[in-house]
């Protein structure tokens, strides 16, 4: 039986209180899957006293996270504070300096700073495990970084953000509009009272430049990606998009192209035969595209304290086992800048609703907009006539260029008969 | 840089040369992944001059694989050979003895002497990875092994077998039945010439018995399973399914009750709303349920060549890496053997169709039959009426012991109006 692994435990929050009940409880289980016991030493949150329903008696408690992370009797820093710069970056750094392991959920300090963390530890031969950063419970890193490490990987991309896949479902369930359903998940805890994190795309923007980096061997670039929302998205889309075979749904999306690495976050309709058509309320789904291993999919809980831990743990059982795996799949300092993508050079199917007034001609002004900019159209669907009213009018165009639409849109935008600016979303058929 | 692994691979179907041209063709990345070069040095397969599409050139040729395992200058034996007994088990023998870790694909092999082998592998501090044995492409060992580790899971199961899936899908769509589908699989490539060992149910078996040991840390015990077919399932009783609300798949089930675990391969109906419903095709799925993880769904494709090489590729990164992990997550030494757990124990909802005359009375007859084998009825369903003519009739049944239900048939069976012997499908919903 080797020595016990030494856990330091920054942040107790629910994810860390969490964190440290189950490694008590699942101690001798833990204990046979790596050959030796893990232990926690040391904590240090915000409050001292506060009622975490966690024993903490014989630990050593430090007011300063940093200080712990320096001094405190541990092989490993796991650091649950979150945020991208400040003291969750500063414990980082402070462990790694000290020459202690690193176990981390935050998704925004890998994003932004996860290359020159990496650096800094691989360069002292020290883990930075960040399994709980994605995709919650779902031990997407692990699979990508490992489980299909005999592939190239063509494409990454899933439901990446809970509060929105909530959002979204609950917006198709009920025909209640966003506002409204975004007031609802606050009140359940399902969403922050500032949502704009999760449902402006932030969140699942973070954890996709973390999958773009393992899934293509390319530097976390978070600043190269396009990001947009679901604020837009109103339960009058989501009934088109049923009716056409569509759900609407927030993915992130990293994929090869003939001009590069596309990273992009937004609303999507995807068909309804795909697996991650299906996957509703606070789940998440990875699909991962491969030379060898075609597609592969996988689902699981993306948030809370039960599975968040569960992926702390997993990164912490790696260390005890003396399982190592570059940070990124391949070394830091031989991953390659991601080349310059912008989506002016996206290529895809978009779906369009017009609010437009039902006056004699005004098909014929859309067709001839669409035809001026070369762009060509699929489908069109308009229920009933109501002669001089508003109403929806909805398109599908095929493969074209987001410089043609934006062209297009501009000239339907003209007519005067459309009388509110148009509603696009991509249409993904991946 | 570190000295190259050097691998001999014993099998060169279409996996093996799979694999072989995999490590030729991204020895780059896996270079940069390993932190050291994999290399092949060996190979042994019936013919030497077949054209397998893959540069043998260069590398040892054995006529017989044991001899290769026992003396081929390789640091990992690779077993694409398959079967329980024989060759294979030879082989993989031959390579601990001799010093060299295994990687194989052999389901059969690990199912049957699992235990032995894990405690031969481990005693000389050997790895025996076996990935592709379980649900081809998909990571599911590796996400059982390390990815949940911090879990105690309560259940796992899932769709293990792509020929079964791909026929049950194809009747489904077509309304065609089992003998036409399963021909016209053959055709394909998709099912074998003697197709009883996926058809009937003993390859998930295998599968399943692997999943078990991991999930809950015990011996693996091919023996103690259930094990029923998909022959018997019709396309009436797939039409009814979908009536219902249900989809007919073929489950490999392991789960912890308070009898006990269970292991039971067997058709079942699975409601629509599940995501292992909508898994098609030759897909497989594989679902886990951890006490902090929650559930958790893996998909991908359960053969094929790149799949399964795919697989393999992983396990032989792992041990170039110097990741290691015990067989089946704990020490083989520590796995418990399983209590024993018979089918007279299941208890759960059931799906029954009886072949019927219609004449007056026989409703009243089957009431009273299921009344005295106290099995309780949720629904029945018959459409239109045809006297004197034999109609099928479906009943549903509340949660209901396997013992109790089979008297309940005995009943139904003795009535005279009953002209067929009853056809019974579990319900579950997991």
């Amino acid at each position: 039986m080797s020595a016990p692994l030494k856990i330091a435990v920054a942040g107790l929050g629910t994810v860390g209180a969490a964190t440290v009940r189950l490694l008590a409880e699942q101690a001798d289980l833990i204990t046979a899957r790596c050959g030796r016991p893990v232990v926690v030493t040391a904590v240090s949150a915000r409050s001292r006293n506060k009622d975490r329903g966690v024993d903490l008696s014989g630990l050593a408690w430090y007011d300063d996270p940093v200080e712990m992370a320096r001094d405190a009797d541990a092989d490993l820093v796991c650091e649950l504070i979150g945020g991208s710069e400040g003291t969750a970056k500063d414990v980082v750094e402070a462990a790694f300096a000290a020459g202690r392991h690193v176990v981390t959920a935050n998704k925004a300090l890998v994003a932004h700073h996860g290359v020159a963390l990496a650096e800094a530890a691989e360069a002292k031969g020290l883990a930075l495990n960040y399994e709980a950063a994605v995709a919650g419970g779902i031990p997407i890193i692990k699979a990508l970084r490992e489980g299909l490490a005999g592939n190239r990987l063509s494409s990454v991309y899933g439901i990446l953000n809970g509060t929105c896949n909530y959002i979204l479902t609950v917006m198709r369930e009920t025909g209640r509009d966003f506002a409204d359903v975004l007031a609802d998940a606050q009140a359940l805890g399902y969403a922050e009272a500032d949502p704009s994190f999760d449902v402006d795309g932030v969140d699942a923007a973070h954890k996709l430049a973390i999958l773009t980096s393992l899934a293509f061997g390319t530097q976390v670039n978070f600043k190269a990606l396009h990001i947009e929302g679901i604020r837009h998205v109103s339960a009058v889309d989501i009934q088109f998009a049923e009716e056409l075979g569509y759900r609407i749904k927030l993915l992130g999306i990293a994929r090869q192209t003939d001009h590069g690495i596309e990273q992009r976050v937004h609303p999507c309709m995807v068909p309804l035969g795909t697996p991650i058509a299906t996957v509703d309320e606070v789940f998440n789904a990875v699909v991962a595209q491969g030379d060898a291993v075609g597609r592969s999919v996988y689902e699981g809980r993306g948030a809370g304290a039960g599975p968040t831990a569960s992926a702390v743990l997993a990164d912490i059982l790696d260390v005890a086992a003396g399982r190592r795996c570059p940070t990124f799949g391949i070394p830091a300092n031989q991953l390659v800048p991601l080349a310059p993508w912008s989506m002016d050079q996206y290529v895809g199917a978009y779906y369009i609703r017009l609010m437009v007034k039902d006056v004699p001609g005004v098909f014929a002004d859309i067709a001839s907009a669409l035809r001026e900019a070369e762009v060509s159209m699929e489908a069109i669907l308009q229920r009933g006539r109501s002669p001089g009213e508003v109403v929806p009018v909805v398109m599908t165009l095929h493969e074209t260029s987001e410089a043609s639409l934006r062209n297009a849109l501009q000239r339907v935008e003209a007519i005067e008969a459309v009388v509110e600016p148009p509603r696009v979303i991509r249409i993904e058929t991946l």
